[in-house]
């Protein structure tokens, strides 16, 4: 059975999840303060340290429930897709387009996050990314049947961070200012022609 | 004929850019600070923004820098590279690889820099962009001749982002974890297979 203490350790430490996933969806990664955090959750600055070791634990923790919506939201889009692969691909990309414009700063926060040099992202958060790329890997497996699973892989990875790419030059405005439809439209030139199927 | 207060101002510039160019490049766009600058120039805090308008300035006239280095290093490899267009773009995409790697810091720099919301970078600033994008519209301008040339400048596009996104993900040790060699991989498979030329 739970003591008192760890109870309040556990409550303590959803709230300061809640409380940050709020900070960094509204004002960025670069805005969250151990100090305001402190604060806002009613608790020394120290206590945040007693349940999360630095910062950077607190901000995977929100990027984990940001990754499960935004894996949510894709596989979402993939249930009302057709069956065409290709277009599977299509449709997916385009959730993340969504998803990214809509939970900017939140989706940023997935890429942002600072770890120390050398230091691998933990293989929960690495699980996560793996899910994702499971989303992308099965419909490429149908459109290329002849590649093994290495080049496979390979594959997956390079067209996730094709449309990651496209999606992040397209939406920073201030350096590319590509609309919205245009992304998309990028977004389904590069898939169909990539899969050979140019439309 | 320029006064001596142009000249010093003129000299002062230079020598900020040279110092701040030095800085993100050995410790990135985010250690950079107006007070450190003017100790290294010797010069007040004040003289800096009386020089430019704030430090986001100062970042834009390093990345022009970094953009004409980056260029120049595109330009050569196009130079070695073979006649076929597909091939040609792989060369280069791969030298941007190089060059992203060579230089973390100040490639980081050239996406990192931070403008008020709704402000454009200036037009010289586009203008660079626009250089490195005519690399890419060449080729493919002979890869797919029946593309207009809107459709042409959204493939240039989309083309240039992908590549992005695999380098910059695949240069990210902490999330991603993809070797130099994979990198080059997953570029060459994505520009043939894109380009109808699968190896």
């Amino acid at each position: 059975m739970a003591t008192k203490t760890e109870i309040r350790r556990q409550e303590l430490r959803d709230s300061l999840i809640i409380i940050a996933e709020r900070t960094i969806a509204q004002t960025g990664l670069s805005a969250l303060r151990a100090r305001d955090l402190a604060k806002e959750a009613g608790c020394a600055v120290g206590a945040i340290y007693n349940v999360f070791g630095d910062l950077t634990d607190l901000t995977l923790a929100v990027n984990a429930r940001t990754f499960h919506r935004l894996g949510a939201d894709v596989a979402e889009a993939l249930a009302d897709a057709p069956e065409d692969p290709v277009e599977q691909l299509v449709v997916m990309a385009q959730a993340y387009h969504r998803f990214a414009a809509d939970n900017h700063l939140s989706w940023r926060a997935l890429f942002d996050v600072e770890r120390a040099p050398g230091e691998a992202a933990p293989d929960w958060y690495l699980a996560e990314m793996g899910q994702l790329f499971a989303y992308i890997s099965d419909p490429l497996a149908v459109i290329f049947p002849d590649r093994d699973g290495e080049e496979l892989a390979l594959l997956t990875r390079a067209l996730f961070s094709s449309v990651h790419g496209i999606v992040l030059l397209g939406l920073d405005e201030a350096s590319a200012g590509v609309s919205t439809d245009n992304i998309d439209r990028m977004i389904a030139l590069v898939l169909r022609q990539f899969a050979g199927n140019p439309k």
